[in-house]
């Protein structure tokens, strides 16, 4: 169900033939209301793709009736040209379903650089919005998978009110694998400034927190959609709850499905100073290269997590760091600890602790391993 | 000859077995002088092994009559056992010599987290400084050599002075692939105010812009010593051209041979509005995952060039940046430019040309493909 389990919604996925693949590659969400609240979070690359400079446009005022997806192109570098696309495809899209082009948000992923072939785009757009209904979400989350090799569907619900996603791409709105692309819906009632309010604090502590191979895209698109038509209002603490669960879930379905990878690595830095200092050593320890190799072939190289420590400005003493790798405490005061050959590596999941001694803020970023199937995926997609 | 080739040096590589492998794995570099002029730049990672905080100290009367080189363990976050085992090479080796532990500098590579066999060390130790000797610089390259498929020496030499050095690993002083130690020598005559100035600007535009996959090391040491044996004393800028010619000729040797690597990718940043943008580009780009695997399978991906520039704040407008591989402008203004098919990725060498059209600065980071080779030796290296 996902996207239309919340009351309000339609959806469909259906095949325009954009993807050479024959693969489902449009999709729309539809929010029938009777609320049209909405918000949403963009790369924060400068780079930015010109469905992303559209809908960031369009959700100044918080509103949204739809979202248009597709695969199969990104329309990223593509110039006025490809700005002009995007355009086309939200006025052709809002007439069909009777909306403003200004009420429509645009999301696409694929290569960069290639422009859309738009007549095929177009006639799908015509069999999607023909196709949308309340049983069509599990074909819209299939429509916008790229490398993807399960679709990423969530639902959460508390006190009368539910909250439904769906997401492509394996990765994160500053670094990401590929292009991620989040639509959350809700049937809540809840305004605008609400909305973008939980929707920054959900994004905060779960996309963002996940680092696959450290490259950020220029397309990341997550939107939140609020049709009201539970006619129930809950605390903005619940739905954000709700709504926070909802990305949590689905990003743990990125990590878990990231391109060639054979481990979803957590590593958890606590000790910490602050935040900001828990998040930079996390994410440097996440974008090593070398120890997300070593872990690719089990070998538990705790003397990579402390370099990579090391390259951050965090609070620490390089003599008082301590490292777990899966409960095993391998460094003790940045020093050997416990026996290296104690660490079982052999799972798909790794955990890997780091205690910087310096504070007591605790946080979780989360990685793939670096394998030769990650290799093979992006030096070969797109030839 | 590189390291012996200026007059007033002696050299020697041995096997001490401190490698499984049973190749030549420990080195010695003695300077006869009558200087003992010295200079070192070394890691920026906050975690430093213990050979490089013993250098360091040794190093700031900017005088060293000798260095002891190891590969086969790093003596990286060791505690103050691992430190302790380098001050006991030092005075092991300063004893042999006839000289003070404080003139003797120490370099390690290989795996971090382990001791050293000192036993075997310091046998070893024995040996080499028995065969120093005026032609002992090939073996004392070879004996640093760790994943390096070829020892590394270069030579250069003008209005009677000369520069020898030798260096392994594949990458820089900040980033780095595997740890780069290099022992630069001359027999010219110089301060060490002005070898201290001549050896940071020589690394600035040459180690420190080669990053093959933006990992830093824990061991990385770069050394100059000055014998004055020419006698000659040459202008500061003469003899600092010569020191950056052998820094550069190593440089290009380390890229050229870095683990797994099947291309070398020359990052040009041009119309820079300072040199700080430029670097910040360069790296940028050298060190996105994603481009590097495209760029394995023979993929221009420009795209991925345009993704990764937009990840920094340097001064540009995405619309007006033009990108040309090995020759072909791809991206011009933001967008597609030439057709992609007409790019040859066939050979070795890829020159990627970044126009940031916000400035005059231009400068060439140097980096290498992600390769399924690098996997494998990083995921093996310890195993």
């Amino acid at each position: 169900m996902s996207v239309t389990a919340p009351a309000g919604f339609r959806a469909a996925g259906v095949v325009a033939g954009l993807k050479p693949s024959g693969r489902p590659d449009v999709a729309v969400v539809v929010n029938d209301g009777p609320l049209d609240t909405a918000a949403g979070v963009f790369t924060r690359n400068r780079v930015q793709a010109a469905p992303v400079q559209w809908s960031r446009q369009v959700l100044a005022d918080g509103r949204l009736r739809a979202v248009v997806l597709n695969s199969g192109g990104a329309n990223a570098c593509t110039g006025p040209a490809g700005f002009a696309d995007t355009h086309r495809c939200a006025e052709h899209t809002a007439a069909l379903l009777g909306i403003g082009a200004g009420e429509l948000a645009v999301c696409s992923t694929g290569l960069i650089g290639v422009r859309l072939p738009m007549e095929l785009l177009l006639a799908g757009v015509d069999k999607a919005v023909a196709e949308a209904s309340v049983t069509g979400a599990g074909a819209a989350a299939e429509a916008i998978c790229t490398t993807d090799t399960v679709s990423k569907q969530a639902v959460c619900a508390a006190e009368g009110v539910t909250v439904g996603g769906m997401a492509k791409g394996a990765a994160m709105l500053a670094p990401t694998l590929a292009t991620m692309l989040v639509v959350v819906t809700t049937d809540a009632v809840v305004d605008p400034p609400t909305a973008d309010r939980l929707l920054r604090d959900a994004c905060r502590t779960t996309f963002e927190r996940v680092d696959s191979d450290g490259c950020m895209s220029t397309n990341d698109t997550v939107l939140l959609l609020a049709s009201g038509a539970s006619g129930v209002s809950v605390a903005a603490e619940t739905l954000g709850g709700l709504v926070t669960d909802t990305c949590a879930d689905l990003a743990g379905q990125l990590v878990a499905d990231a391109e060639g990878s054979t481990k979803t690595i957590a590593i958890t830095v606590t000790g910490a100073a602050g935040e900001q200092d828990a998040l930079e050593v996390g994410r440097a320890v996440a974008r090593c290269n070398l120890l997300k190799c070593a872990l690719y072939g089990n070998d538990p190289n705790w003397g990579r997590v402390l370099a990579a420590v090391g390259t951050t400005r965090a609070a620490f003493e390089p003599d008082a760091l301590d490292v777990a790798i899966n409960g095993v405490w391998v460094c003790r005061g940045g020093a050997p600890g416990e026996p290296r050959e104690l660490v079982d590596l052999a799972g798909r999941e790794v955990s890997i602790r780091i205690d910087l001694h310096a504070g007591a803020t605790e946080l979780t970023v989360w990685t793939n391993d670096l394998t030769d199937g990650y290799v093979y995926e992006n030096s070969a997609y797109s030839t």
